[in-house]
């Protein structure tokens, strides 16, 4: 069976992603999470339900090198966990195959009237349990 | 009478808002014109009114020089028109007496609803005149 | 002969793209236009030496609808006009048919060293030219 | 004797902090932070000796709620550890008595010219050192 819950996307340190050191600011990480996140969810057919609705709870990065500006990098993210009301990601970045960051992050499932964490429906259950 | 519809704010330029060049990224400005167009509207009383229904139509900046991490610079907006559904932002970047950016921008009321543009009401009018 | 100085690339609203209002915040159409142009030079092989030495001067945009979250725009990057020390680029953004933004952004040559403004070196003329 | 490594900003969420969930978008947070690592560095005065040269090897943060557009927050920055190379700083982030987000963050102190990791010296210790 295909392992749906797992994407690589390519990316390119960008100019506005430098800072006055010369390099990426770490903080683009996220952005690159993200993308990496829309274009999994869109795959799967469900980024219109769970995006908005799954605030972040935690978020781990640890960089081991920098990259920058014209970069190409590789930002595989992968479903590792999914608990009750929780979705846990595990991230690499590369820039060919050299590691450059990995990171972890959790998020909850929201309900969007009231906010309060809620159960993973079954058919999402389903399409993102690892 | 005071003169309710100008501001002036301090801000410093931040490591994030830099770039490889060494300096400030020219975006920036659209950050600080925001600070300062909430500071306004949150001391006219009207923030949760305009904000989010107020969509930009047209921006132009120009930029005279630079500036560096950690600079101080004055950000002086101003209403400079107040049309039938429109508003125009005159402004003004400086460190100490240097200029170092203006711009000019035109947003739209929108009814949140239906996003279409509508007439400013009175009270607002009254109070965002020039 | 093929127009060199001219490209096409296709960008979705990511998440981190949009605000409080539920669409895209208008700033996002700079960051598009830096990766247009970064797609643009890189093609041309002329990125080293134009990224952070052309600051921009004066930047223009016009918006005459919102996107939202998730949806695919194409951005058209053209070299306008090419001055003495100049570069005038031309923007373009499309969601399908429809007309999200256009903007035109002038930006000048530096040295690096000085900061001062410089004529464009023949052969990044010939290449940049419109 | 007055402890000088920890410092409280105040800082209002913007509207381009936010996203179309109407709340915050978490990574705002890393912004608060340099902010306030800036003015403790400046207030130190080794701002110059120390941006561009402490590059993050470890970013955490823990979400406990949202905030939204206007939202007033306390954000504190204390340096908690200070290795041979490296400064660990422990991040608070409070809407009036609410817990907002907590973090904890790792740098290393690095030569600017080399990019290798390098002892903290005296005078910095002893300025920085909790």
């Amino acid at each position: 069976m295909a392992n749906t819950n797992t994407i690589t996307i390519q990316r390119r340190v960008q100019w506005m992603d430098t800072d006055a050191a010369g390099i990426w600011h770490h903080s683009v990480v996220i952005r690159w999470l993200e993308e990496a996140e829309a274009d999994l969810h869109r795959r799967l057919g469900v980024s219109d339900r769970t995006f908005g609705a799954t605030p972040r709870v935690r978020t781990e990065f640890t960089f081991a090198t920098s990259v920058q500006f014209d970069d190409l990098v590789d930002v595989t993210l992968t479903v590792s966990a999914l608990g009750e009301t929780s979705i846990t990601y595990h991230l690499e970045v590369r820039r060919g195959t050299t590691a450059v960051a990995s990171g972890r992050v959790i998020a909850v499932l929201i309900d969007r009237e009231t906010g309060e964490k809620r159960p993973w429906p079954d058919d999402l259950r389903q399409l993102l349990a690892p």
